[in-house]
């Protein structure tokens, strides 16, 4: 049944953009490349886009596969296909790649223009305002006013709110999951773990290692195997893994339990072939998205000038972006006398099941998008 | 008016053993040291001594000071003095450094005497059992039959549940604070991922680095920094730092909020004092403690044979051993038909707690111990 609904095979394109974007930081990119995929038709009135914000680890490619060989398809194919919750037979579907990102859009492993050596240290650091302007500009290339919906989980719902703040003109719709207003000082915390793994990885080089032909492998699987922690519920990793013996104990360092053997492999696995200084960024620019910060911490205040409909949703065991974070959103849209849904998703699997298959998640998307109208051209 | 009540100025004795210890590897140490202090006088009819098991980075030296000009006391000084919850007017407390420590006893960085170099990577992997069993020996050497009681918090708690399953005879009081019966895969996987940074910091050396002049600082790093976050509550976090900048952003990877700066510096002052070996040790005997498991998961069956009387405590701000794990502690003794006594402790400080002089945990304790008799010829 997953083959019959499958928007099939895609191809990813590239947008050139060579008028320069100004960041954040005060630095500007002179000029930059965005990877992305489509699925299913722009409409005439161009009123059925749907862009899709990733998360930390996450890229251009959400749905479909390249080639029928492909082991799996897209990070967030379950959701998007034709009949599925996000119906390509109604929806014209944007996935890309941010900005900084380690798999086809401009990043520090890319070359810059004015060196012809690899960003490296010098590519600047982002923050999900930049990605959302950088959005932007994809949308104006690719001819969209305003969009049907914008979505995202984690990091990527925090994109979909600043999305409501930056552009209020051009989103009808926000689903946000799995998110919050901001990271708390634990989550923050993790980051930070993670970030001193890499840096202080003596194959790091200052960020400048890819003139060394080296990559800081150990540092980046440390930071993978725990950022795996926290994504799963201490109650899933239970059920998972529990206490689970590989053999009988052999009292070393050695792989003894089944979760070590599962985290090694996660974390070698991503150390392969994800970019350490795109990880870095990732994480900084989650740790500064704070859209309260300019209002003396009043996300009220922040909110004020959104005009989009919201579903805020979140899961019982996400302890990364807890359902108490998501309900500060829906608080603030609240005083705002904004049209929200908001839904709290029974869910043994932490912060991870905003990528799951769930029945009563699935059918909670499914029906907001069906209610989402697209204009009388719409492609079905 | 801490002062007054101090147990001032202390020192450590070491307790050399001769005969092997047989270990639950099947491995067998030789010959080895403890060293400990004493704090108040052993009666006449020796029935007030109090073992206090430490936790990971605990040691031997519990409470006062080596000299006046010391900064901080020993690590428990807030519980242990004339007149203080644990009342040394009362009882001869004894703290000890386990085995496989970086304090003085016997332990990886020891000289092996039959090589003559460092034990290193030969060091035997130390289960709680073992402590036990070494913790029974330098009863021993003390002339002491029975413990009035055994307190630990956190891993300590563990192994004062083991003293009462191993030595039922040997101890009448046990207080279990801030433990669990076995760890969750979550706790398991946190030490995995600490495990993980020291052993491929180049600078490890296969547990060899004594050697080569060099410690794995990096990864001990890594792990105290991630350890911290664990035993801190997140609202805890919050209350402590929350978002707070230390200056004005400045888009970098360098310490832009609070909590960075003290993960680092609670990092780097771990990194410089402790021993790589032992935190491979410790967190691995933490790992394996599993009383439950020859009874395949019966903790019930695993506490037949115990005796004693025992004190229960947890934190509500503890995730990391929740009150969720104490109760399973609670429930196996009251399968028994054991005496327990059980608080769960309303605290923000998470896993820490235990170590904070919170009024009402130590308010608890002070009445607890002092119902426990101490015979006619105590030495007040």
């Amino acid at each position: 049944m997953q083959e019959n609904n499958s928007i099939g095979i895609v191809a990813p394109q590239i947008a050139h953009f060579s008028a320069p974007l100004k960041l954040k930081s005060g630095e500007s990119l002179p000029q930059f490349d965005l990877v992305y995929e489509t699925y299913g038709t722009l409409n005439a009135d161009k009123s059925n886009a749907v862009i899709i914000c990733h998360a930390l680890s996450g890229n251009h490619h959400v749905a479909g596969k390249y080639q029928e060989s492909d082991k799996y398809p897209g990070w967030w194919d379950n959701l998007i296909g034709p009949n599925k919750p996000l119906d390509t037979n109604r929806f014209f579907v944007i996935g890309l790649n941010n900005l900084g990102g380690c798999h086809g859009s401009s990043g520090p492993a890319s070359i810059n223009p004015a060196t012809n050596k690899p960003w490296g240290s010098t590519f600047p650091i982002l923050t999900v305002e930049d990605w959302v302007d950088s959005q932007a500009r994809l949308l104006d290339y690719l001819g969209i006013t305003q969009l049907a919906a914008v979505i995202g989980g984690s990091l990527g719902g925090m994109q979909a709110l600043q999305w409501t703040i930056a552009y209020p003109e051009r989103v009808r719709y926000a689903l946000i999951i799995a998110a919050a207003p901001n990271l708390t000082a634990q989550n923050m915390a993790f980051n930070e773990v993670a970030r001193q793994a890499i840096i202080t990885d003596p194959e790091f080089h200052g960020g400048d290692y890819y003139a060394h032909g080296v990559v800081p492998r150990r540092g980046l699987r440390i930071a993978r195997m725990l950022g795996h922690i926290t994504y799963l519920s201490d109650d899933a990793m239970g059920e998972k893994f529990g206490r689970k013996l590989k053999d009988t104990i052999k009292y070393s360092f050695d792989v003894e339990f089944e979760m070590e053997s599962y985290l090694r492999d996660q974390g070698d696995k991503f150390a392969g072939e994800f970019d350490a200084n795109t990880y870095l960024r990732m994480t900084r620019a989650l740790d500064y998205s704070d859209p309260a910060l300019p209002f003396n911490g009043d996300l009220s205040a922040a909110l004020k000038n959104v005009t989009a409909q919201f579903l805020v949703l979140s899961f019982t065991s996400d302890w990364r972006f807890s359902p108490a974070r998501s309900r500060e959103i829906v608080k603030a849209l609240l005083d705002n006398e904004r049209t929200v849904s908001y839904a709290e998703v029974t869910a043994a699997h932490g912060h991870d099941a905003f990528l799951m298959p769930d029945a009563h998640y699935h059918a909670i998307l499914r029906t907001y998008l069906s209610n989402i109208e697209t204009g009388c051209n719409h492609a079905k």
